[in-house]
């Protein structure tokens, strides 16, 4: 039997007990697909991931790219993957037909192909991934001329696509990015300058690679208002209609913890005074353009985590099955024989705590996804309002999966036991892996201030205000039901909290203390995602609970019950959390102020 | 300058100010030694990790030991380390002056050598430690002619020694340990049969490896009551007195996560029916006696992963310095030049927080050396009540560190961002080198029931009474200072929190519920270790506002003020985390029980 790297009836659950995804149909960019589509949709992402993916998983590890005279050579299936998910419409499976895509919903691209080919395989499916994020950008904002030229190449998997930030003086600061754009007559820039850390940046599983890459125009004004949005490609396509060097070069590649599949890059534009970028959109609005596609990558990087703790949970509760070690407490007989390690409570509570997060994660992302494909389907304020309980959930979608899956990673590292430490086993990949997810994308900390900084106050505190309306319609319904009245009763409990809080750092901010408003919003972060997941746990529980009415067969049962006990766990061990952590965000004492670089010592 | 690992000054501050080491002086044991002795200990062992253990860290990481045809070849500086080590008087550091030691209090030894060079270099530390272990053994337990026979090669590091616990379908559970011992009639046992994750159990750096092993002579009971320990050579000294083939082979090494200096080994013995091993002490008790070793194992696991955490922490701290990155939130204008990263108060957070898990855990740690010391130099009750005390903080002194030691490196990685997650800067490998550390000697889960079930129970819950008295009298004498009386009642409400608790489970398991009673264990094993780090660093703040009191100079002034903030910053984020896992312990709902195997899907 293949390896289970995560289950098919879940996705399902999620995305039509819990999140309805019939729904869309109704709707006209929807109207063409079908259940049976959907359903199809999966089967075959699974079949992809199952025979392309899962099988090298542990070999691209190993055999990491190597940089050679400015050249990056991948593993050779790279080039197979991204040809296969071109042409199997995978790169562009939630794009407008009219770009080339096979316009699926939100909801159903972030299952398939996102986190099953990520469960399969995180460093492969990086690569589509970022090349559907690049895409995408163009296909918002670029000209007609552009679409025509970069997109086919990109859906089909020939060029890979990036998305160019980090410099080596910024990384965190994206007003102090440098990267320089000076006009021609030409139609377009000369650029200059370098870019670090860039994913799949340059590599010999495509024919090219489209950076799309934030600049600024010579004289533009500093900080984040002279940020300009630039396509350059490392390729351009010459006067005779062949792609020629466009002098972008690959200066090294970095050695990872892990994510080893997938190389990441440090380029160099213009060392030879002759590389050529294309302005995309409006000068000076280049940050505003990147940070849709931004938004799109921190989810993906929320989905990445989520996926590979997916993995990690099932291969844990593989080993826990088939691992005889010790005895139920309640027969120490040495002469009995041994039992399988689930058989210990504290195997399952380990487990439990995987399923929690691995299954609470996927859900807040599918809620999210829910939420992009209702504001591409609605007008007006209705769209407004989908958009900003999309903004707000973004940080929180991004974090508490990638903190998280650290920890649920480790957790079932932990389960092996020696072997966990030991690479005949995956569990050790799986825990480098999914170590950079707090970092790529706007590390947890810049999420923390996001969350609290931007989103909670923008708009006079509107998406915060929405999103308490949204979790109480949850806590309502469950309310309904005496089997869930006490999770909601304490749900409540904790959105009360939640207010508690957010009011005293308001008026912490209205005291024009800023940085003390600000000082724990990682923290902050951690309490509203803690929240947040035990919201998805009671929507999750209350479809069970509906469904175990009528359920009759064993595995039905089985899987609806097995929600409803992750339900209780997530309540009762993960809930508890937020009481210390809303102790501290009430105490605002300054100590991080106060305390000065000379008392680390 | 050299990169800082350890603070010398914070091993000083612990060693006199907080646990006056120089009233050990007092007892005829110690004697001849003198705070001047003590002081010279801690340069010199600092001078050889600065110049043999420091320089080759990250070359041991890249280079693990090389298995080939029953051999295996580590790095050739390890030969070197274990002689100079072994000259130095460093293995036999807290030996009696009869075994040929140096006859050290605990304190200091665990500091010098022991932390010192851990915190420079793992893997290479733990080649010393175990021959120090294992050497313990053989003094405590072994005839005088094994001690004659082995004790001078161990400490000379001439020979290394092992503990040879786990075999292959016995890893935590010892009860169903198989290596069988047929008596003979000359003096020894014929061996067979298998080692698993035997750490330094063959290689190259050394002439002989000492196995003490544990295992079964033919005939004797089932169950951990059938366990005796032996000592199995490598190489036997043969009849003329040279070495010879003990048919120990090694069949192969694990290739690890981290902690990549030393080889895990497999070990077969008796294959050719030629193995000879040599029981210690009396037939089946060796559990008993392995436990000795096994518990002084315990504290160094957890002393390992606060050295790795802090050459983490170190290491973070020189990044966060010199990194110019983003600006004060009070002054966004991008025109400014950029402040080092250590300025943010977000950065300041991640720093305080390894600070207090590094020093708190240091300092818990002292603790049980001193309860060791006091335990060698005292008699009766007295020496019995120290022996209780450290008996029950040894889990807790092995698992919070190691658990913490985790987060902290991780936190540490991510303050320098991308570069955390690349091979050119030293965190990626203290965040896998710090992993094994809630695996080896008794995984998590065997230290919270150890706790719970055997420590908090044994003679009538004696030795925590014991333990409150310890912590109540840090309370009374910090009551005692107005700018520590709110940490002081915070702590008396946490003791208070951890009597309920614990009255709460002994009352499940009184109502016949042993599988209930124990199912949390790990959580609160989890929430006894913050209380007692949170004892420890009130224990450093009263020390700390005493020296401030007179300290005139600036250094002293910032190093004794790090301590109060950090003190703050643990009550104020860390200890708070109490009152959720208390939540949880007191619940006894039975959830890891009810759920089966079934419901994980």
């Amino acid at each position: 039997m293949a390896e289970q790297f995560i289950s098919d009836r879940n996705l399902k659950f999620l995305l039509y007990e819990v999140f309805n995804a019939e729904d869309l149909l109704a709707y006209p960019r929807y109207a063409e697909h079908s259940r049976e589509v959907f359903d199809m949709v999966l089967e075959t992402a699974l079949k992809m991931a199952r025979d392309l993916f899962k099988p090298i998983v542990s070999e691209m590890d190993k055999m990491p790219p190597v940089y050679a005279g400015g050249d990056v050579a991948v593993h050779p299936a790279v080039r197979t993957i991204m040809r296969e998910a071109g042409a199997g419409g995978w790169i562009g499976a939630t794009f407008s037909y009219e770009d080339g895509g096979q316009q699926l919903p939100e909801m159903v691209g972030m299952m398939a192909p996102t986190a099953i080919f990520s469960a399969a395989n995180y460093s492969a499916a990086v690569y589509q991934g970022l090349t559907a994020g690049a895409a995408g950008l163009i296909a918002s904002f670029g000209t007609k001329e552009m679409k025509d030229r970069y997109l086919p190449k990109m859906l089909a998997g020939e060029w890979q696509g990036t998305m160019a930030l980090t410099e080596p003086q910024a990384g965190s600061s994206l007003s102090d990015i440098t990267l320089a754009g000076e006009p021609t007559d030409q139609g377009y820039y000369k650029m200059k300058g370098q870019k670090i850390f860039i994913s799949a940046g340059a590599h010999d599983g495509v024919d090219n690679v489209v950076h799309l890459a934030i600049g600024r125009i010579k004289g533009a004004p500093a900080g984040v208002k002279g940020i300009s949005l630039f396509i350059i490609p490392q390729k351009r396509i010459g006067a005779g209609g062949d792609l020629e060097a466009n002098d972008v070069n690959c200066a090294g590649i970095y050695h990872k913890l892990g994510y080893r599949g997938a190389p990441i890059t440090h380029l160099a534009f213009g060392e030879n005074d002759d590389c050529r970028g294309w302005l995309v959109g409006e000068a000076n609005k280049g940050l505003g353009y990147m940070f849709q596609m931004m938004n799109g990558a921190r989810i993906d990087v929320g989905l990445g985590a989520s996926s590979i703790a997916s993995a990690a949970y099932y291969a844990s509760l593989a080993y826990a099955r088939q691992r005889p070690q010790g005895r139920r407490l309640a027969s120490k007989n040495p002469l009995e024989a041994q039992v399988a390690i689930i058989e210990h409570p504290d195997i399952k509570r380990m487990l439990l705590f995987q399923k929690a997060v691995v299954e609470g994660s996927l859900s807040l992302l599918m809620q999210c996804s829910r939420y992009a494909d209702m504001e591409k389907v609605t007008t007006g304020e209705m769209r407004e309002n989908y958009n900003l309980l999309l903004e707000l959930l973004t940080p929180v979608a991004k974090s508490y999966p990638s903190e998280m899956g650290i920890l649920s990673c480790s957790q079932g590292l932990q389960i092996l036991g020696g072997y966990g430490y030991c690479d005949e086993f995956p569990l050790e990949q799986y825990y480098r892996d999914v170590r950079i997810h707090p970092i790529h994308e706007g590390t947890t900390g810049i999420q923390g201030m996001d969350l609290l900084g931007r989103k909670m106050t923008m708009k006079k505190g509107k998406a915060g205000e929405l999103y308490l309306a949204e979790v109480r319609k949850t806590i309502r319904e469950a309310e309904q039901d005496a089997g869930l009245k006490s999770l909601a009763q304490a749900l409540e409990k904790a959105l009360g909290l939640l207010e508690k809080v957010t009011a005293h750092l308001f008026s912490v901010a209205a005291g024009g203390h800023p940085e003390l408003f600000l000082a724990d919003a990682t923290l902050y972060l951690e309490f509203f995602g803690i929240i947040a997941i035990a919201w998805q746990w009671l929507l999750q529980a209350t479809a069970a609970r509906k469904a175990l009415a009528t359920a009759d067969q064993e595995a039905e049962i089985c899987f609806y019950s097995g929600k409803l006990f992750t339900c209780r766990y997530f309540f009762g061990y993960e809930l508890p959390k937020i009481d210390g952590l809303a102790a501290r965000l009430l105490c605002s004492d300054g100590l991080t102020l106060e305390m000065q670089d000379v008392h680390f010592c």
